[in-house]
C-alpha cells in the first residue's frame, strides 16, 4: 500500500524558518468527497507567499495552525474525480496541493494543465503564478511607459525574471538588483541593462543612483527592507512603486518593520505606492497567459528552474528559497 | 517716506522653527521692472509647505537661502503695474508676495481677485490654495465613494476643514483628527460625523478604529507621523492615502524618519498611497474654483480664519501654525 509522508506545520517561526518548524507525519491517503479530486502530486511549488502564512500575524488569507498540514502550489495527476470536470488521469494545478505525495484538492481551485506548448511545471512558473505576477504588477500596476527605467529587487526570482524580460519585450530600461554576481550576469542575459549586487554593495543607494542613471520611473518591490529604501531615494517625480513581496522581511514577519519612512520623499516626488495581490487580476488571467506563452513559444522568454526532489526535500527548498540561495524558480520534484 | 520693514532668513531651524530664524530689516521699496507689479500687502498667508522652504534639505520647489528674503502667499493692491494685464488698484493675489508692506511680484504670479462674491482674504483659504488642495487631493487622488470613510489629519486646519466639508457634501463619511476638543467640536458643526484628538488620546491605533468602525477606506494625510501609523493600521482593503503635508514632522524636516514602515500592510491591503500637489492641477483650478465658490454662496461651506495683525506678527504666526496653535486657517492682516 502507498504510503503519504505529509508535512505538518509544528512551530511558528520567529525568525527565519528552517525546516525543524516542520515534522514529517505519515498520513493515510485521503479521500475525495464531491466536488474534490484525489491526485497524485509530481511538481510542488514553494513561494514566498508562504511565509506570510506561517504566521500568527493579520495576512491577506487565513494562515496555517500549528499541526496543519502545509498546502501551497502543486501540479499532479488525478487518480479519482469527484467533479464532473476532470477525469482520472488529467493533469492539473491547484494552490490547494498538501505537502504530500497523495492530496485531495476541491475541483473548483483546479486548472487543467496543457503540456503540448511548454513543460508541464511551467504552470507553475512563467505560466503560472509568478509569471502573471510579474505581468500584472509591471504592468498594470507599475504601468511604465516606454524608455522609462523599471528597477526590480529579486531580479533572478520567479517573478523577477519574467518581469525584467517582459520589460526589455516591452521597450522599457530594466535594472537588476540581485543577491550574487552570477545572478546579475543571467539577468544581463535575459535583456536586463545592468544591475546591483545587494549583498556585496557597501552603499545601495549609490549603485542604484550609477545603475539608474536617468533615476528611477517604475520600481517593482519584491523585497521591501533596504532595497526599497535606495529605490524610494532613487524615484523620480511621479515614480511608482509596486509593492508585490517583502521578503526581505522573511526573518521577521512578526515584529513591527522599523525603518526610514518615506513620506516626505514620497509628496516631493508625488509617487505612487502600491500593494499588489495576484488574485485581484483574475479575470485577466487569461489574456496574460496567452500572452506569456507566445512570447515563450517566440523564444522570447528564457526561463530557469531550481529543481530539489522527492518529498523530504521541501521544508529545505521553502527555507533556501526563503534565503535567496535558489538559482531561478524553487520547484520540488516528485 | 513709506518704510518696508522685510522679513529675512537668518538661520535653517534643525528643529521647531522659531521667530528668531528671521530678522526683521528696514528695506527700500523695491521698483517693479518690466513683467512686474508693485504691490501694497494687505494679506499675507502662512502656509504648512513654507516649513520645506527653510530647510537645506531637497524639496520640491528651490528653498530660501539665507539672507533671503523670506515670501509666500499674499494679497494686495497694485500701485505700479509694468504688465498690460493690471492696473494700479487692482486687488490680486500671488504666491511671491514678500514678507513685507510693500513687494514686487512678477505680473504672470498674480491673478485678479474677484471681492463680490467672498471676502477678499478667500482667495487665500478656501477659494485659493487650501481649498483646491483639499478638492483635488478628496476628490481627484483619493477618489472616495458615497459611504466610504474619509479620515482627514489636521481636521480643522486650512486644507482639513475644506476637506471635511466636500466630503459631507459629496455624501462620504468623514472622520476628523485635531489636536484639542475645541476644535472637535468645530469639525462636528462642518460635518464631520466624530473624530479623534490625537493630543489627548492614549491610543491613537485604537481610537481611530473606534471612530472609523467600517475602517478607513480613505486617508487625507495632512500631518505624517504617529496619525500616519494609525490610519494605515485600521486602513480597509483597497484604502487610498493622499500624501499632503508632512506638518508633524516640521520639528525635524533634516533629519531621517524613523518610525514604522507599512509595507507588509500596504500589500495585504493593496493600499494605493500617493504623494499629492496641488500645482499637478493647475489645469483644472477653474472648475475647482466654481465649484468651491457656489457652495460657498449656497452656504454649504463654512470656514474660519485665525488673523494675526501687522508685519511683526508675521514669523509667530507662522510658528504657531506649525505647531496646530491656530484655530482655522492662519493669516496675517497688514
Amino acid at each position: 500500500m502507498a504510503t503519504n509522508p505529509s508535512w505538518l506545520l509544528q512551530s511558528y517561526p520567529s525568525a527565519m524558518p528552517t525546516a525543524e518548524n516542520w515534522a514529517l507525519e505519515e498520513r493515510p491517503i485521503p479521500e475525495a468527497a464531491d466536488g474534490e479530486l484525489l491526485v497524485k502530486t509530481l511538481w510542488l511549488s514553494v513561494d514566498p507567499y508562504m511565509r506570510g502564512r506561517i504566521s500568527p500575524a493579520k495576512n491577506y488569507a487565513a494562515g496555517f495552525k500549528l499541526g496543519d498540514l502545509m498546502r501551497g502550489g502543486g501540479i499532479g495527476e488525478v487518480m479519482i474525480s469527484e467533479s464532473p470536470d476532470f477525469k482520472p488521469g488529467d493533469i492539473v494545478m491547484s494552490d490547494h496541493f498538501g505537502w504530500q505525495p497523495f492530496s485531495v484538492v476541491p475541483a473548483a481551485s483546479a486548472e487543467p494543465v496543457t503540456t503540448t506548448d511548454a513543460p508541464m511545471q511551467s504552470a507553475l512558473s512563467y505560466l503560472g503564478m509568478p509569471g502573471l505576477t510579474a505581468y500584472f504588477a509591471l504592468l498594470k500596476t507599475g504601468r511604465p511607459r516606454v524608455g522609462e527605467t523599471v528597477l526590480i529587487s529579486a531580479a533572478a526570482g520567479a517573478v523577477g525574471q519574467i518581469a525584467g524580460q517582459i520589460a526589455r519585450i516591452k521597450g522599457f530600461d530594466p535594472v537588476a538588483v540581485a543577491g550574487s554576481d552570477e545572478k546579475l550576469e543571467w539577468c544581463k542575459e535575459l535583456g536586463y541593462r545592468t544591475g546591483v549586487n545587494h549583498r556585496t554593495s557597501a552603499d545601495l543607494v549609490a549603485d542604484v543612483a550609477t545603475a539608474c542613471p536617468s533615476g528611477v520611473d517604475v520600481f517593482v518591490d519584491n523585497t521591501a527592507g533596504p532595497i526599497h529604501d535606495a529605490a524610494m531615494l532613487n524615484l523620480n517625480t511621479f515614480g511608482r512603486v509596486v509593492v508585490v513581496g517583502t521578503i526581505a522581511l522573511a526573518d521577521r514577519f512578526d515584529q513591527p518593520d522599523i525603518g526610514l519612512r518615506h513620506l516626505r520623499r514620497t509628496l516631493i516626488t508625488r509617487a505612487r505606492i502600491e500593494g499588489f495581490l495576484l488574485d485581484d487580476h483574475e479575470r485577466e488571467y487569461e489574456t496574460a497567459i496567452a500572452a506569456l506563452l507566445s512570447w515563450y513559444k517566440q523564444g522570447l522568454l528564457q526561463t530557469r528552474e531550481d529543481v530539489a526532489e522527492g518529498i523530504e526535500a521541501v521544508p529545505h527548498a521553502f527555507v533556501r528559497m526563503l534565503k535567496g540561495e535558489n538559482f531561478g524558480k524553487q520547484l520540488v520534484k516528485l
